[in-house]
């Protein structure tokens, strides 16, 4: 589906946490009620199989079996984004065509990388994306994270919107984010469909100064990051500072000391899934974090630490 | 000045920024007005030549310039921390020496690194803090950060503490700072005379309830991270809690958005000092960022934003 | 199948390469030939699905396929050694276990790593390859190479065999691959029961002086390096020397103008496979490139290149 | 001096090494015996204050030292080439003015970098060759090597020569390197004045057929790496092919055993320098190492090796 007459994509599109049961196994009934959660909390869209997704922890079955069940269980109640890299052109292409003949409304991809060494050069980079955007004819959103361990320059980025059609979504999760988007907002114009932001919406105030439209956060509380962009959308800076300070304490305490494990605790908390354990090599909160972890989320009572109660 | 039955040191340690002209010389006044506007915000220590005061772009004659200047002009009214990071050994010793001389109370050292591919491997790191011990007999602090691309275990740590006893303090700067903060404490015990954390203090809260004893901002407002500190140390967590809050926003977009540069942004409009240059090739603030850090600053007003007027 | 009491694995075990059709799918009779090939060239052993075998670039089910075939195809002719590194524990587990069940002789692991910031610790990565070897009864070949970004030193490497004792073999492919065979050798005694190496085996003759009894080159030349294995073993250092020195020009090119395409490239060009493709974002050689190494190879003309004519 | 009339260098430049006393002062009448040694091995010039001269372990005061006593010593007897980088751009146009003043006939600098996160983008990049070019007016070797951590991709190459005229030599020591300078040659044509590879010219065959016309190896046998130039500039490529083989075990064991130790542990075998001590935390080549060194060493006999005798 081209929209390209159509409105961009803006807002909030929180990734999915990918629950699994304390032995390990995909919590078939858990993802369901995540989805559900997320679409109660009023989400613009939701992006499946990302990193705090653990998609790096899952087999090629395990991510096929959630596709179809996310994409079967949302049925268009909200756009999906799916993440779709992986060091291969040739799999990434696959993934988006097999995303997009399931309805994904977008994709979300990395540059190519693989362990401490392997990555493509800018032109096998932007081959990789024009590949990936011949087989699956949706829009792009391509992925800055320091994850991939590859320089994107603002440049690059623009070359990569002007000569494919289709990238026209850009994440920016790096340091320094605000002035990475106004760089890309002032180089790219029109070629930049939707400067977004990721990384929990820790960044996300001086984001949407710098032109940000949307923003990728987790699931643990983007019923409460919704007044700082609306507020910010109608002009109301100083409303939208307040609300963004107001769930400061908890968004910083995820990022730096949780991770994608901050969702899942919270959701487990609240009856959204059975259990909060993630796949080893990583590993379980420390108790002394999960409780810290949960006495902010207490405060602010996000849908998340209530849903399922 | 071995103080091991001295009460260890606490509390709060800014890094003193490195001020520079216009044109790129060291401002010798605005140095001295640095460190008596760090005495000034009731700082209870000072740290110099560290990363977030251009260390890596300083050259040998100007660190020597800056010990004196900062060690004459501080002249024992707060103890001052030295830098002396360096690949190597006899030149960390060598400039750890000279700190001693000069009256430092401590010394901070990363791990020896240079670029992306030379590293010493534990044995090598061991020696390394082992013979900077011997040549300077003041207490050291290990400084665990990303920037020297060498993780540093737990266990390794609690074995420097261990084998050599000048190594007593520690700070922790890595994601999941509170876990790592509190499990080092729980394996080193009494060899840990200082866990602390850095980071501008981006993880306080989280990391005091850890059990950190010192924290290492910049010179932003540590006048207004004082309160943090003193509710937490009294039992008042609630009170520090809301201390934390009310300067996270400050805190965040510093850390996020501006790194180092945050802090000579704030004193140059404060007037403690006369330009925020840093040297090529970092680049300045982009006008914009700015903005958002001095209209972030304005609604605290940090000494650092008046002290000069 | 566990052989304490047998003779350990020694020798010459090359990485099969994974044929390509130009369009880019699995070859699967040019699988078979290469494995024909490679049991022609004499090996000791043979490792699939090895990095030099883009497994980095292969679906799950490809893997799959590739086990099945590989196995059933080499038909316990040879002991093969099946690489079944992932970052997650648990796949890494069952990847070991299929693995096992089909007859796999040894696994072959990194430690876990994604991208360039996804690392366990040495706790965590300890824990990985004791699960694996719970899941799959059969010897573990542990891969030190850069491409995992984890530094693994040797006294760790000596706890995680003396911790696992299916972990008796190591991989060594790092920079001073002789020093570090040999303190491991020093270090772990009876329970290192194979210091291999590996990288084209361009360290060879080095590394055999410091105690290496086997050896991972590609599927090259392993006929040409087998004089170099056979003379240092029965103590004829200078014949070993010799015979290495003569085939170093062609391995010095393969590994440092190469990687994986040069094994591709001259099987193609001796009828062992239709084609050298290699899945984008690898790149084909450069035709200069494939010249000067079929020049070099023609030279020596290792079975490979005359195989299939 | 400005040569764009002259004939570009071409050939031999190797690194001179940095002798040290036992108790690691700099060796100064080593140092003057080891550019008379390099200069009887007939080089086309020296390099100096490079990564192989222990560079990152030397204080500004040594540089200094090393700096003068050298220009002076060698007194115009060949072209010096002084290594320049600093992470900061002021720094390093500082020692470059100096090093033009002091005569040199040309600079080599890395992209600027600083541990395992600073690194200036390609814009900043641009700009600290374009200061330095500005500050001392002699020719630059741009040196593209891994460990800056930095990827500089051909476009950007050509990129630097032709904004920074005097930006006119390469090294190029990265995986690839035939590849990588055949590709510069044909995009940058005579702006590109020196193509040259590195790394102990472990790969100088395959480069001077891809038109490298300058190498830069140790100063461990550019008397025997000679015969390989003169043949390949006069067409006889069999003979350079055949000179190459002679002395690739040596290179070999050099380049992946000993790294920057090999040359000074010959040249203390050889009577030129009187320790072949590094700094730590560089250790010693192991005895078994050190012996395996010589004994290759011994079969191809250098002028190192016997040049003090």
């Amino acid at each position: 589906m081209i929209r390209s007459d159509a409105k961009p994509y803006a807002g909030i599109f929180p990734i999915a946490p990918t629950p699994f049961t304390e032995s390990g196994e995909i919590d078939i009934d858990g993802q369901r009620r995540v989805l559900d959660c997320m679409i109660d909390q009023k989400v613009d869209g939701i992006c499946i199989l990302a990193n705090y997704s653990e998609q790096f922890l899952l087999t090629d079955d395990e991510r096929s079996t959630l596709l179809d069940l996310c994409m079967s269980h949302v049925a268009g109640r909200v756009p999906v984004i799916v993440t779709c890299s992986h060091f291969s052109t040739r799999i990434a292409a696959a993934r988006s065509r097999a995303a997009a003949s399931a309805g994904a409304a977008m994709l979300m991809l990395m540059p190519p990388y693989h362990g401490a060494t392997l990555r493509a050069d800018e032109k096998g980079t932007l081959e990789h994306f024009a590949r990936v955007a011949d087989a699956a004819v949706v829009p792009i959103m391509i992925q800055d994270a320091p994850l991939s361990g590859m320089n994107l320059s603002v440049p690059f980025l623009v070359r990569l919107a002007r000569e494919i059609p289709l990238v026209r979504y850009f994440k920016i999760e790096v340091p320094g984010s605000a002035s990475k988007l106004r760089s890309l907002v002032e180089a790219g114009g029109d070629t930049i469909a939707g400067p977004f932001d990721g990384e929990e919406s820790i960044t996300l105030m001086a984001d949407l100064d710098a032109g940000a439209t949307g923003t990728m956060p987790s699931a643990l509380l983007p019923d409460l990051i919704r007044p700082v962009f609306e507020h910010h959308r109608a002009g109301r800076r100083k409303e939208a500072a307040a609300a963004y300070a107001h769930i400061l304490p908890l968004i910083n305490f995820e990022n730096r000391q949780c991770g994608l494990r901050a969702t899942k605790t919270v959701m487990a908390a609240g009856g959204v899934i059975a259990s909060d354990a993630v796949r080893h090599p990583l590993e379980a909160l420390h108790p002394a974090t999960k409780a810290g972890l949960l006495e902010l989320a207490r405060e602010l009572d996000p849908l998340a630490l209530h849903w399922g109660a």
